[in-house]
């Protein structure tokens, strides 16, 4: 087993609640329970294509009492660019994998934890496989799309953005006697909608995961209507389609379109069913940056010393996880090719229907 | 001065965080230190308007512990359909006005406390001087935009959202080197926008009442970039128009549009102008519905007892204010004549101005 | 298998976030699921014990939009007055179960679910053998102590409200340079304190499971001085003795003592050995009737879809539990045999010791 | 008018959230908008004092996106250590009040920004009168005891955290009909119990500015359970003292006494006159750390930018305030010599008793 002096650290795909704080425990398990060197890569990969190459030695003096705390990554992240088909600026596209693992060798590392969803772990593999690296993979997602492990970062504290915007509709909504829709992130599951839904109290949850038919939504705001509610909350994620499976073409920077998105859909078409007020608010970029939740920093912590642990003890290509209130690691290569989606007769889906709410089913 | 046995509450036009704890102040005071009956009318006017009238005793049974912790009104409020002006079904429109005053006669309303912004207000106390209603007004609007208090309902737990939602948002631009847009709450007043950009270190703030270049706000955001600074928080007021002073139409249950909003617009024309990646957040209904901040439900508290003190004392048409450290009352014609807009050379700029934030001036 | 027409929800033991919206869950899983009554009944057993017995049918209203977002129980509690052993006026203690039992049919009940703690189940169990009872159990604790269940609810909320007062503290101890100290609650176990002490960033935690040294605890803090950091954070579990094992006595109500309780006694021993400005704080209460976090309120709302269900399959004698992303449900007889404690060689204290955490080893 | 190049900053007394965001506004305008050097002292007066002298140049990089955001003051602070009257490690004291003016010679300092409470504000004066010293003060107090301005740095964070902390033990009390009792922070003036206790429902509040009967206190608690109230909620101020006139000693690092706190002492005296279960939660430091509300922010970057604009007019021996929503500035010798006490007939007292809340009053 090769001797390890120096580790590189890098964040790869959207950023989220909790990464601050897993860099931190992984640099500190480095530097102080092993002796290593750990150096942070800026950018995901960008950092190791860059030349030179765009990285600095981590220093516990800059984990202070509060950088644990705070959402993002320091490192920096980016969910563009795939070295195996990276975008030039002719608008061409080529395969610069060679150079991000030669940025690997430039920078004398002898292993590498890589931060990110099932995306980014599959390219950080495909790289390791091709370069040799000593790859250690760190799950973190705010979509809990992830299999094999019951934790990824950044997912709790999401829930929790999210679940406390409904806490915020609802007085409003019925105030108003209105029908608000919230859009969430999921960009394949629709775990988020889910669980915020069933916490924050929602009537109605949309998920890419069970086809819906809006006359069953407006069934639902009209069954309301006629108890006596004169409000309703309705949660989708943004991974929903039309009614005929279709996407909705999001505007970003503007640009004729029909739909401002998925929640502007749901809602137009709820309104011209039940005659509803309805209002829309989509959650975006909010779910990602705030603090970590104490469930997010206490995950992040066990997952940066588990890592740099497997590293210690040379078991590469695999991936941190917890299960069953236990840190185990899988093989990388099974957790990137299996994804974690509601099963549409699982527990939460069980449990919304047995709270009456809706699901969008006919 | 005619013996007041009977008294009216009513909240009217757009909800916010603070009017339950209105309700419960003036409903005890006018109960328990008065020995009063307390009336809660449904849904604003259109309580008094519907018949059977819509109202109902208060009792202090239901300010139960988390009633006054609750954003939104237990009674219901409208922002459509003054009665002067009120729109029928067929499409035309009404003057109602007398009905409304008969609803108050039905109540046997001795006085009513009307809860609202400067709209609302003056509206009511149209009704008022018509009717011979005995009318106390308390300020309510999260834009702030009420003059002769330094204090409405709403706006302290609405700048607390706004400020929330930057600081959620800067760690992700940081984190992905963005151009973050948040577009905040104000129909005519730029006051949340100015305030929680300024307390969440905002870059960019554009509000309705200082004229603003694109080619301004691109070269602060070069400047940060020149600087090396690698992200931009950029806050605007709803209530901004594009650069050539036309209203951006925003879109409410689909339709072809150009622009989401002025947000949106905003976010294009920087991307366009600086090639800088930019990212939307629309706040909207976040603002209204949260948990009242301490100060809002503290405010609430001091109004509310206040209103009812000056029923008692027979001093009707006027609107109680916050003043110096004092709980002090205006004549409500003054109140609703004059707004409070932001000073272009006011401190508040000129705070934003020396902490170096662009105002968006040539 | 008899028919179902009616059941008992109460909730026993110390209060915790969470519990109304189990309450709410189970309520609305038996009315609109299966046609059921559901009966709140009042204070734990007390409402049993009560003649006329103190318990109110359950109806969906209550539930309004803010009750599952609300802390604590609205059917009341107790920890005080195990019916097998109750205190009576005069100082001496009866069996009093027999009355308790029936109770239960007095109210015509056909199945009880009832949420408690490890004490709290075991009592309900006896009750259950004896009388006849079919009971399904829910877990609630916040110290976390209840063994095959991944989760119990209240505890998320209890890290949550301890993490974000270590964000409190470590703001003033860096500014004073002092060391500040936390006594957080746990009677047996110490999971609160070791979950939010890593991720609230602690430099010492102190579990009853782990037997400590004053002279490592100041050590360590000699140590992070020597490295150049003027403060520290000390988390202490309520179970911790003194370090010859003794308890500290804690003051309820005054009278003269030699210390406020663990954390002075901590706090004293470490001033003294090391000279340090130390500061207590004692969470206490603050810890169990917060806003529930999203993770409790979801999963007070799968297990309280899920007890119900249990009833309606005649599954008696069970506890529902949550195990790697299932709800499942164990024998209410092991569930309260077995406890969950720290595992002082466990991941947690593994992740602390590979943070650099003090654990007061020797 | 002496040319400005070079200013100090410090920050004296306890500390409190927003001390970061007035440095920081401060720092930016001083170096941005004029041009000069930023010079950040340590730990208040002390740094002055030290030889070398304890300060460092402050650099705009120092304030990133979070720093604004964290609660605490980045320069250090301390209440102790009067120069004046200055303890000695023999126990003796010494007037060392020309070291301090000498360390400002030695820093070169222009002038010098002192964020203080009176009676930092109160030295920092008389060292200027002494020494020639240019000297503006910024407000900063959770107490909140300031006149002149009708916001101090600090207050409305700590009235936030002690609201929240009674939103926390309303649930639970409620759970077991408690009645809980909660200590506050306040020296001399009891604003935090006062504000806090009305914007929290509180049932009880005692504050110094106003005598209290136990007898009083009693007879409301009574008066609630006989309307069928089952728990009550209790604030008082740490400065508030025994019936009989006399300070109840705190406990500080252990040694016995006869109760833990004036808290400890109001719970034991309800419990005897009542009979009723009590709790106790003393909120301490948590008051100070937090995360600086929006509103603090805000002033705090109000105060920082008028501060500086002030040494730039030679404005100096003043205090900056806030005042009818203008920023204005008033004479350093009345701001110290006057101090803002809850007025027992004014407008907070009046709301609180019209809410029916007891002040203790006979």
């Amino acid at each position: 087993m090769a001797e390890i002096r120096r580790i590189g650290i890098l964040t790869s795909g959207g950023d989220c609640a909790g990464l601050n704080a897993v860099i931190r425990a992984a640099a500190f398990r480095a530097i102080e329970g092993y002796g290593w060197e750990a150096i942070g890569i800026r950018q995901g990969t960008h950092g190791l294509l860059a030349r030179p190459v765009e990285a600095e030695a981590l220093d516990l003096a800059m984990f202070s009492g509060t950088l644990m705390r705070t959402g993002g990554t320091i490192l920096g992240t980016t969910n563009k660019g795939d070295p195996f088909d990276y975008p030039l600026s002719d608008g061409s596209r080529a395969d610069r994998s060679e150079e991000v693992i030669e940025g690997y060798r430039l920078l004398g590392l002898d292993a590498l934890i890589g931060i990110g969803g099932d995306g980014s772990l599959a390219i950080l593999r495909r790289l390791a496989q091709q370069g040799g690296l000593n790859l250690v993979g760190i799950p973190k997602t705010i979509d809990n799309d992830l299999a094999f492990t019951e934790v990824s970062i950044g997912y709790a504290s999401a829930v929790e953005v999210a679940t406390d915007a409904l806490d915020h509709l609802q007085p409003t909504a019925a105030s108003h006697s209105r029908v608000m829709v919230l859009e969430v992130m999921g960009r394949d599951a629709g775990h988020i909608a889910l669980d915020a839904g069933i916490a924050g109290g929602a009537d109605v949850i949309l998920v890419p995961e069970i086809p819906y038919r809006i006359e069953a939504v407006a069934a639902k705001i009209e069954a309301l209507k006629a108890q006596g509610r004169n409000f309703a909350l309705v949660v989708v994620a943004e991974a929903v389609r039309t009614e005929s499976g279709e996407p909705v073409t999001r505007r970003q920077g503007g640009g004729t379109v029909t739909y401002g998105g998925i929640g502007d859909y749901i809602a137009s078409r709820i309104a011209e069913a039940t005659g509803a007020e309805t209002r829309i608010t989509v959650l975006g970029h909010l779910q990602r940056g705030g603090m970590p939740s104490a469930r997010d920093r206490l995950m992040a912590s066990i997952f940066g010393v588990h890592a740099v642990d497997l590293i210690a003890r040379g078991a590469f290509d695999r991936m941190v996880a917890w299960s069953d209130r236990r840190a185990i690691d899988v093989p990388l290569a099974e957790a990137v090719a299996t994804s974690h989606r509601i099963d549409p007769q699982g527990p939460l889906a069980h449990t919304a229907r047995g709270l009456g709410i809706c699901l969008g089913e006919a």
